[in-house]
Parts: C-alpha cells; sequence; structure tokens
C-alpha cells in the first residue's frame, strides 16, 4: 500500500497565558506513513481513534526547566494525551491485530508505540469507546481512586464538588451521593448546572455569579473539599470547612494559565480545624485500584445507574481549539476529539 | 488575713495589627482577694507561679464573631494562657494544698479555678517549673505529638522547621535527629542560630536575608516541612518538596499580625509532588500520647539529651511587653513570665 498522510499535532510554542489555537500547537500534514512496512521495533503500529483533551495538558506546555510531575512536551514534537486507538500491526504477543488499546497516545493519525503503557480494553458491556476516556478513563479513575483512598466519607457529611459537571466532578458528587452525603457542585454555564441537577446534587451554583463563600455558609459548611479549581474558591473551602475536614486536593485549574495568585487569608483554617489536604496524581493510585475499578464501574455506566456527558469532536486538527475550551470551561462536557472511526 | 492585691492582665482592646502594650492589653490592681475566705465552689485557689507567652495568644486577640479554634478573650476580663501554680486551698480530693498544677491559668496573681482541666505535676526529676511551660508543657506536646502523628520520618530524609530554635521547633529539630534525619532551621537572630547549631541542626540559616529558596534547593529539597510561619516561607517549602511530602502545619505567624497576604504560587505543588498537608491543634491530640509524652520526656530533659531554652521574665506587669515580643520574634527563647515563688 502507498505511504498515507499521517497528520500531527505538533507543539510549536510556550503559551504565556491561555493557549491559542494555531500557534500554541498547530496541525501539521507534512509526513506520509507506510503502514505495511514502518518498522515497529518489538512495539505496534496504532489508528488513533478517539483522543481525550483534558486540564493538566496545560502543565506540559511549559519550558522543560520548570519543574512538575510530567515531562513537558518537547517543541516541534508530537503532542500526547490519552486516548484510545486500534492495533494494526503487531510485534508484541500481548496484543493482536483489532484490538482496541488504551494508553497515552501521540496526538496523530498512527503511531507506532513501544507498548509499555498500553491496555486492551475487553469492553464486555460494548460501550462507545470514547467512554474509555471519560467515566471509564483517566477522569473516572481520578474521581473514583482518590475518592475511595482520601475522602474517609461518612454519611451525612457535605462535601462540596468544584467543577462538578466535568468528568471528574460530576463523577465524584455520584460517588458522594451513593456514599449519603450532602453534596454541592459548583460550575459555570447552564447546561453544566443541569447536569449536576439531573445526577442528584443537592446544591448547585454557577461560581460565575460570585456567591461560593455564602453559599458555602447557608449550607452550614463542609466536611469535604474536592479542588478541582484552586484560587479563591479554595480559600472559600478553607473558610467553611468543619473540624478535621479533608480537602482532595485534584486540581487548581483558576492558576494553570494566569498564576496561583489569589489571596489565601484562610490557609490558617488548615491549622484551626485540623484540615487534612490530599494532593495526588491519579497514576500513583493506579497500582492499588486499577482492576477494582475496571470491574466495578462499567456495569455501572452501562446501567446507567452511574450518568456521564461528552462532547465530541470530530477532526484530529481540532485538538487547538479544544484545549482552549477545556482550559476557559467552556466545553459543555467531557471534551473528546474523534480522530477516526474503527 | 486581710485581703491582698489581686494584679490582673486584662483584655483591655482588639488589636489592628501587632499588639500594643498598656492599649491591648493592660495591668490593673483595682481588685483584691482574701485568700482565706474566697468562695472555691467546689474548685482550687491557686497562687501563680508561672505564665507562658506563646504565639497562638494573637488568635484570642479577636472580634468574637471571627471563627478560630479557641474562644477570643474577652474585653474587660483577665485574659489566660498555660500557667503553673500552686495550690493554696481546696476544695476537690483530687488537689491539696501545696500541689503544683498545670492547666489553662488567668493572667492574675490569684485565681478560684474549676479545676477541670488541671494537671498536678510529680516532677520527679526535680526540674524547675517553668520547664513545664515549655519543652514539657504545650509547646513540647505540640513537637512531640505531631511530629509522632504526622512525620511518618524515615532515616535519611530531609525536614526544614521554620521558626526552629522557638520551644517547638527546636524539640521538632531535635526529635528529628534522632530519627535521622538531615535537619534545616531557620530563624531570625544569630543567638537563636547558636542555639540550633547546638541542638545539631545540620543547616542554619537567617530567614531574613531573604534566601530561603535557594538554601532550600541547595539542600536538594525536603521531605518533610514542619511549619511554624506560614506565607512565603510555606510557599518556598511547597516549590522544593520531594514527592509524597509531608506538612504539619503548626503555625502561621507571618501572617497573625498583618494577615495571610502573600501570594501562593507553588499550592499546585500540592497536587504536583502528591504532598499531604496536616493541620492540627495539639489539645486534639493530647488523649492519644500525654501519658507516654510525661514518661518519656521528662528524663530526656534531666540528663541534657533534649536540650531546651527559656527566656523568664519577672512580674506580672510585664505580660503585654512579652506578649508583643513574642508576635515580632524578638524574644530569644522560650517565654515565660515568672509571677511569684513558691
Amino acid at each position: 500500500m502507498a505511504p498515507v498522510l499521517n497528520g500531527r499535532i505538533i507543539f510549536n510554542q510556550i503559551p504565556e497565558k491561555y493557549p491559542v489555537p494555531g500557534q500554541t500547537v498547530i496541525y501539521d500534514t507534512s509526513k506520509k506513513i507506510d503502514l505495511d512496512t514502518v518498522p515497529l521495533h518489538g512495539g505496534v503500529l496504532i489508528k488513533i481513534l478517539d483522543l481525550s483533551i483534558d486540564p493538566y495538558m496545560r502543565s506540559r506546555m511549559r519550558p522543560p526547566e520548570v519543574r512538575s510531575y510530567l515531562p513537558a512536551f518537547e517543541l516541534g514534537k508530537s503532542i500526547v494525551g490519552f486516548g484510545i486507538g486500534m492495533v494494526i500491526r503487531s510485534e508484541n504477543a500481548k496484543y493482536k491485530a483489532g484490538d482496541h488499546v488504551y494508553g497515552i497516545l501521540e496526538c496523530q493519525h498512527y503511531s507506532v508505540h513501544d507498548t509499555s503503557d498500553l491496555r486492551v480494553l475487553e469492553n464486555k458491556h460494548k460501550l462507545p469507546w470514547s467512554t474509555y476516556l471519560g467515566v471509564l478513563g483517566m477522569p473516572g479513575k481520578t474521581a473514583y481512586m482518590a475518592w475511595k483512598e482520601f475522602s474517609d466519607a461518612k454519611k451525612g457529611e457535605t462535601v462540596f464538588v468544584s467543577a462538578g459537571a466535568g468528568p471528574v466532578g460530576s463523577l465524584v458528587l455520584q460517588l458522594a451521593k451513593m456514599d449519603g452525603l450532602t453534596t454541592i457542585g459548583s460550575a459555570g454555564s447552564q447546561e453544566k448546572l443541569d447536569f449536576m441537577k439531573e445526577i442528584g446534587t443537592d446544591v448547585c451554583f454557577n461560581y460565575k455569579e460570585g456567591n461560593t463563600l455564602k453559599i458555602l455558609r447557608d449550607a452550614k459548611g463542609i466536611d469535604i473539599y474536592w479542588d478541582n479549581v484552586g484560587g479563591e474558591t479554595l480559600d472559600h473551602a478553607l473558610a467553611t470547612a468543619h473540624l478535621n475536614g479533608r480537602f482532595i486536593e485534584c486540581g487548581m485549574i483558576s492558576g494553570y494559565n494566569t498564576g496561583l495568585n489569589a489571596p489565601m487569608p484562610n490557609l490558617i483554617q488548615i491549622i484551626a480545624q485540623s484540615l487534612t489536604l490530599h494532593g495526588f496524581i491519579v497514576t500513583r493510585l493506579e497500582a492499588k485500584y486499577e482492576e477494582e475499578f475496571y470491574k466495578v464501574l462499567p456495569p455501572l455506566v452501562e446501567s446507567g445507574k452511574i450518568k456521564h456527558k461528552e462532547e465530541i469532536t470530530n477532526g484530529l486538527e481540532k485538538v487547538g481549539d479544544v484545549i482552549l475550551a477545556v482550559q476557559k470551561g467552556d466545553n459543555k462536557a467531557k471534551a473528546v476529539i474523534h480522530v477516526a472511526d474503527d
């Protein structure tokens, strides 16, 4: 077969604040690939089907010398992210042509992969493959594993979840409800508030209206705060936390693009209320919870007991736009780029 | 016997920033007490010997409606603090005249006390009574109990202790050294640095020189941060914490008088490095560790294996000056007011 186009999303420029579509990353069409002959070096050739666009990706768009938990994207190379692919050819006996795999993939049409982090998806429940990027992917694992590990949730307690309509937050809200907690969720649009209502959230509010502190006070304070945003919202959660409150520090998107500069006068409540703040990265919890997660969650999703929502955008070339939408909160639900059908 | 003067330190005015001697608290000589006839209502009459002046006391000098872990001092009434007293008369069989007791006492010459929080000190090791306000009192308990509960210290790790020459910090540094850690301590005067050196601290530095971040980086980062000061120092500790670092949040004196307004751009490291921040108040750990503390620590202090330092000021009327010195860090060691001899 003749070589085919292998479009790629290349990291082109380190953004100063928000990533700029067509500038921070660009869609490059200069490369072709011969699917029959490209050397695999013991790995697999994958056709990319779906790519996940997530808030944390902003942290990789930095100079390599700045410390963070994942390496910086390399300028001039393809960016990478969680994705679903189909194996086309394999030199590793664990993977065969036609297998669907999940892992950190290059944002390209095709990719030669060394298989070190690839998981074959069984999909016994015949769910759409994109599901394995959201509620059954990294965001779902983040919510499930850290809730199990850190929440110490007790029936009757109150949890506040910021970015509560997102793929992480909405699963946390549902897990908390199952544990018998009163749930409070914040988001930035009516559509997101509606989704939080649909999944049974007791108190839903739009953080853009600026009443976070009042709403948490009216709710008589909180026992658990699931933090996806940091900044002033974190400070308000500190101000209203009960004695022995638990904070699960999952993300601080309010500062990813403009810096974490909000004053934090209520940090003192960490001491006054004997709070514990747990920071984590989901990959560090996977060894403990991964098999349980893939056993427990898919049937709950299939039966509709756990609800989730996706916003699928067609076309690899749209990655830059969707990256910006996710950073701004302009996306409507879990952002997925659909690259190709099976 | 005729009534005698019962001088008192009265809370006179809520300070805006630093407490002002002669204004925030005043020494009042308007009351007398008849030691033979004053009614005890089932409690004890105590002669106050020594009073502890501690950083946390600033948090009680606030309007009563502001939330904190201890009630605000009441305007026009005596302030209270940890102290040592001798029982003069008792209507409770657990206490007899001549007993030395430890507890939260009124800053007065004499006090009628309901005994609910009073501990009789045995002092088998014949240590000066003031010792039971410092290394063997609340500060010592704070260091010992929280180090046991939260440090998860492992030989070869590195700990950074701010206010490392104080009664809490200096005991933490010594406990950490006993556990085989590399120790880094900061303080604000040469005398304090000398004391940290004397107790075996590996790296001592004066935070006023503004090199905290560089010094922590040169030390290749930290595994544990014992925080007595909050603010920018906390941010620098976050910036240099290793994966799975533990932060023991004991105090934030940098903000007690001027507010916690330092920007905290490195809060994101809580997530990136999977840090855990433990806030606590020592009284909430006492049930678990108190008997162990009074068994383990006094012999170590008597033998000189654990070193400590006190700055004793004579005269109840000096309380206001010493309160300010402690807030500014101008005291030289654990601040004690000596009110009267046995």
